[in-house]
């Protein structure tokens, strides 16, 4: 293999998500992947830009996202092309996603590698990664083939979706993808790490804009059909209007459901560059050193006989005394103060929000 | 008896203390006396005050504390006359202090009945607790004895210091007290209880004023000397000076130690009134409402499957999941996170912020 691509490489990184999990430093108006949730001091959409340029060029890379955080994204990337900000004017779920990157791409090239990234997640090895990127997209582009990313589980997760694969008909270094599933639970999950033929669902894809493009036209034709009405209306005074239209007939679905699960030529590049979804605060763990404690911590605080402990702190001292397990997070306006076992359960403080209408806080 | 008391009462009211115990809303510039810790929304040396009205007219109720809390006290007891507010130049524990009230009453009466009492407890039933003052002030008048309130034990608490008493050579309502004993352990603290022969020492006294400085003059000769002195500089521009030299010259013992100890001849009067020191943020849950999970709650709060906490909010909101057995109290520039078994612990916290030179949070 060469390890040259003579196509131009392009991204579409996803950025509408809302990440509830990470309140109250989330908010519907900062969502997670406009936080610094590292200790670098940089976002989490900067950080996905930052580590795809040795691969792609600025002005070959779009956010997709929506018009509540075009602001946002331009802040946090200004080197960006403001045109790249391509903004939903409803969510739709990733397929009608990448389907709008991808006509959007066609406007500057005929064809062009795609690679579509969440704008949320962590990657340690950054130089793994790129290279697990190019290799995926060497398979691409010889192969006209969808390529996902899979992630060689470290232990058997029960949150993630995972890809069996099949080694045999394996093309370089992609293997073919057998099925694809849903989370499992824990029994099932032993099973997928222990049998060596799974990969954790990055969410991370490479494919050629025709190849997806074409999918598209044989498995979600209505879509399909959507997309060329709004490409057609690119560049006249009804443009806003036909996307608006077009996109919110569209119907709502994952690219995993719409296309990948009833393709038979999806191929799976298995990736190993220390990935994390960062689901929630119990990520910081992972993302983030801990003290002889086992503590994480940032901010001012003091800690009295304080052990295994997220503590997320700002301006205001926060004092734990005698504290185990604890996930505290403080804003300007609210504090978290949450037992890491329900971490999950921090959506109800938003419903309770919700219902009480204080949306301030939301 | 008849019930009346031909003599002038006036009290004492101890407010020098600092109540790190309640940390971070008492500071140093602002106690627990001076702090509401009851819904009701007066402060703890209010409270003091009010209750004993009935029986005390405010221009006879003094004050002991010092220059620090000197405005602390008459905005809080705008209507208690300016020169009832006794500043110690430095704090001798409460023998010195109470013979400082002592001469000062004697300003203006030749003698009087003196309530000595804490500024930092509650009192539940006020009707019961007048009572047993007027039962311990006839004791104390007619027979000018030394009387100190005990408190009928609840259960064997191991914070408090007991007084034994004997039944034998009782005085009306009053046992005579057989034993000054300091805090004792628990298994102590089980004997002292199931024998009924036990009382907790509340610290509340009531004696003539030229019975207490009469048993100082004989237990305590130079601390008597001390305030003789002071007393002879009243009025004269050496007052300030010579309290000041002579209060400092002055050992630091409390009342018990000094005298009451020593003395063969101290009763005390049972009472059960309702009785709480306040002794750490664990009296929460003893002096007001819980809900339905056991929580204390108070400030801007949403909690989810929370139990048994003490939650202590203001403006911020403060979100709690999953947690139980947590002493939570957020003040403008702190926030404290302390499990109810380690409430002692929060002055391991104040230690830590000293050697840090974080004198802003002390």
């Amino acid at each position: 293999m060469s390890g040259v691509n003579l196509m131009k490489t392009t991204a579409l990184i996803m950025a509408g998500g809302r990440g509830e999990r990470f309140w109250p430093k989330s908010r519907k108006s900062l969502p997670k992947q406009f936080l610094s949730l590292t200790n670098d001091g940089k976002t989490m959409i900067q950080l996905t830009v930052e580590r795809i340029l040795p691969l792609v060029a600025i002005e070959d890379i779009y956010i997709a996202t929506n018009e509540s955080y075009r602001g946002l994204a331009q802040a946090q990337l200004p080197n960006l092309p403001a045109e790249n900000i391509l903004c939903e004017p409803v969510g739709r779920n990733t397929a009608p996603c990448i389907g709008l990157g991808a006509i959007h791409i066609l406007k500057k090239y005929d064809d062009a590698m795609m690679l579509v990234l969440p704008s949320d997640h962590l990657i340690k090895q950054k130089t793994l990664f790129l290279k697990t990127l190019r290799n995926a997209s060497q398979v691409a582009e010889e192969n006209s083939n969808l390529v996902t990313i899979g992630i060689t589980p470290d232990y058997p997760e029960t949150g993630y979706g995972y890809i069996r694969f099949d080694e045999e008909g394996s093309i370089g270094q992609a293997y073919k993808a057998a099925q694809f599933v849903e989370k499992p639970d824990l029994e099932t999950a032993k099973v997928y790490f222990e049998s060596g033929q799974y990969l954790w669902n990055s969410g991370m894809f490479v494919w050629k804009v025709s190849s997806i493009l074409e999918k598209m036209e044989h498995l979600m034709p209505e879509t399909y059909q959507g997309l060329k009405n709004i490409q057609q209306a690119f560049g006249t005074e009804k443009e806003e209007s036909v996307l608006k239209d077009e996109f919110s007939k569209m119907r709502s679905i994952s690219i995993d459901y719409g296309i990948l699960e009833h393709a038979d030529d999806i191929y799976t590049v298995p990736g190993s560059f220390g990935w994390d979804d960062v689901g929630s605060w119990l990520a910081m763990e992972r993302i983030n050193p801990t003290n002889e404690f086992g503590c994480v911590t940032s901010g001012n605080l003091v800690m009295v006989n304080t052990k295994n402990c997220i503590l997320q702190g700002g301006e205001k001292l926060i004092a734990t005394v005698g504290v185990q397990n604890l996930i505290v997070v403080d804003t300007p306006d609210a504090i978290l103060i949450c037992h890491k076992e329900n971490a999950e359960d921090i959506k109800k403080v938003l419903e309770n929000l919700r219902i009480c209408n204080r949306n301030e806080y939301i």
